[in-house]
């Protein structure tokens, strides 16, 4: 954290920034190593170019931050007091007054909460610092690797248990049940996202929400799900055919993992990351079903499941030696059912690697 | 929601309000019907005082909002359009062009997105009002109530299975898996927040986190949890005593029980809502854990589980018929362990009502 705390104030003195102030858990996180959700209740950290951070926290959360080595100042608040006051007098303690440019994260901060944070001071200048911690969270260290490989370990496993699951007539919210019975038996506190368990028709709705349709032959059975663990997200998506499959749904199960394979293969530093998508979208245009994937191909990996990069066809950044993200072509077809396949993927010196590792090759659950 | 419409229509007319972009999750539901989380793709509602409303969402999910019944315009993008653009193309279309007042959630809407909306107008006066949205969402109708009711149901069982699973050497996981699992197997898609299993010197942290502590005689127990069921949440604590209970720990659960008893006496319609809070500290700071009782009372509850109003002992806000929040008193001591008892309460005509049934006297688990 320390490394991250010097390189962030250090971007702060580079670009005349004399206090930013953190909002989100996930950039709370990822400078001071403490992870809280503090639901409505305000949570931050300011950050100074040449001054020591502080952490402003709901005072009964003050423990906790101690415990995982915050050795900065906590400025804890109760309920009835006004943390922003409270901010604005510590800084006057500790001669924090010649502020004239504040960074705040824009996409982040609420609009009532800038207020606040802006009146604290006079005739300032802001500025976006949201792009800095995004580019310094994108390249992945090797513990965050490694934690990676450990939440996409149990993405996988969570579509192990979700297959063995299966039989004529269960519902799609008893496999989610018993999809995250196993998981938190293996000490998942929390899924990255509302998992996706999706039978037949129901398939072909990109963001279906699974129910008690009951599973039968010839249904296609669509798992998307991911975990949250030590802080860091997984997030894979598997289609399986249940006892038959027709001839229009290999096809389209073939071709969206052609085009997960076509963008696979392109991966690697120094790629431009819209090509990702427009390779893979190129495989479904030509097979005709270019209007049937309706969403870029994937999105940026690490302490939020939907993190930078987004990467649609038009971005034109470059991939480099670190970076995570997931790669999930889909071709939805209200009547046939829909097919979607996504990996996790890391960037290494010269290629890639798939964090998950569940076969991708088309396989009919008897 | 054509009642709700017309209602925040008839706010924005009153306040010379002339444009509204509603962009919470919640909000967008409780004025449309539709529930959905778009994650950091962009999700609003546009509403005009005297034309229809426009929605605003990521263009795979036009079905499903068309599904739900919504009538009017539904403006969906693609992941590489940019949705500000199109929806001045199509208020420009619409005639809608006269506008110098402009609403927001201030507390929801990012600076980022705030900036996004206010270009695309010119010379505006800014408003907030999300305080009128807290206003039409604190009384809940009997649809509502009704829902409301079910997830406190569904959390009562909750808790049922898990003192169900409660046994010698079992983790604080274990049993929030078995918990889960069980209310997933009853169509529970989503808990209202992570679900709070501490046994022991755990259950002494108001905000502690679950995890491989097993338990064993003399342990309190707390379980935290709720769920979300069409739509609303449900939040319920009970704390139980494993196997045998020490003098200490059996004079502050009674001291718990009886600042909640002493709230649940004074909830109803015309009360003063920060006496909630004030009467149930009073008792706890009587008994000499005052400074062990470090948060507020309680919270509105609703279609967030954390909602207006906030009650502090500060609120001099009123209770009113069809109001719903939780009542959650707690002593909290490393040393012995933690109480916590919360009560999902509804107040009726005359006085109220919990909603969440589990009883509150102690039992100790064998």
């Amino acid at each position: 954290m320390e490394h991250r705390l010097n390189q962030f104030a250090d971007y702060l003195k580079e670009n005349s920034v004399d206090a930013a102030f953190i909002n989100s858990t996930e950039n709370f996180f990822y400078l001071t190593g403490f992870h809280t959700d503090p639901h409505e209740r305000l949570l931050g950290l300011l950050v100074f170019p040449e001054d020591d951070p502080i952490a402003v926290l709901p005072g009964m959360e003050k423990g906790q931050i101690r415990d995982t080595g915050w050795k900065y100042d906590v400025l804890g608040y109760a309920d009835h007091e006004n943390p922003w006051d409270m901010m604005k007098e510590l800084m006057n303690q500790k001669g924090l007054t010649d502020i004239h440019t504040v960074g705040i994260e824009k996409q982040v901060l609420s609009y009532g909460r800038s207020e606040s944070f802006f009146g604290l001071f006079e005739n300032i200048e802001i500025k976006d610092v949201e792009g800095q911690l995004n580019e310094m969270r994108v390249v992945k260290d090797s513990e965050e690797i490694s934690i990676m490989r450990e939440a996409a370990e149990l993405a996988d496993f969570g579509v192990k248990v979700g297959t063995e699951a299966l039989q004529e007539g269960v519902t799609e919210m008893e496999v989610l049940a018993a999809i995250e019975y196993e998981l938190k038996k293996k000490g998942v506190a929390e899924m990255s996202f509302s998992t996706m368990v999706l039978f037949g028709e129901k398939s072909g709705q990109p963001h279906g929400n699974p129910g008690d349709r009951q599973l039968k032959a010839g249904d296609f059975v669509l798992f998307d799900l991911g975990v949250v663990w030590k802080g860091y997200t997984s997030d894979i998506t598997r289609t399986f055919a249940y006892r038959s499959i027709s001839d229009e749904q290999q096809e389209i199960y073939e071709k969206v993992r052609e085009a997960l394979e076509a963008s696979l293969a392109i991966s690697k530093p120094g790629t431009r990351i819209g090509d990702l998508d427009q390779t893979a979208r190129d495989v479904i245009t030509e097979a005709g079903y270019g209007d049937k994937f309706p969403h870029r191909i994937g999105h940026g990996l690490g302490i939020n499941v939907h993190e930078f990069p987004s990467m649609s066809h038009l971005n034109d950044g470059i991939l480099k030696e670190g970076m995570t993200y997931t790669i999930e072509p889909g071709i939805y077809d209200p009547a046939v059912g829909g097919v979607r396949l996504e990996d996790d993927v890391l960037i290494t010196e010269n290629g890639y690697e798939t964090l998950t590792k569940t076969p991708k090759e088309l396989r009919i659950i008897e």
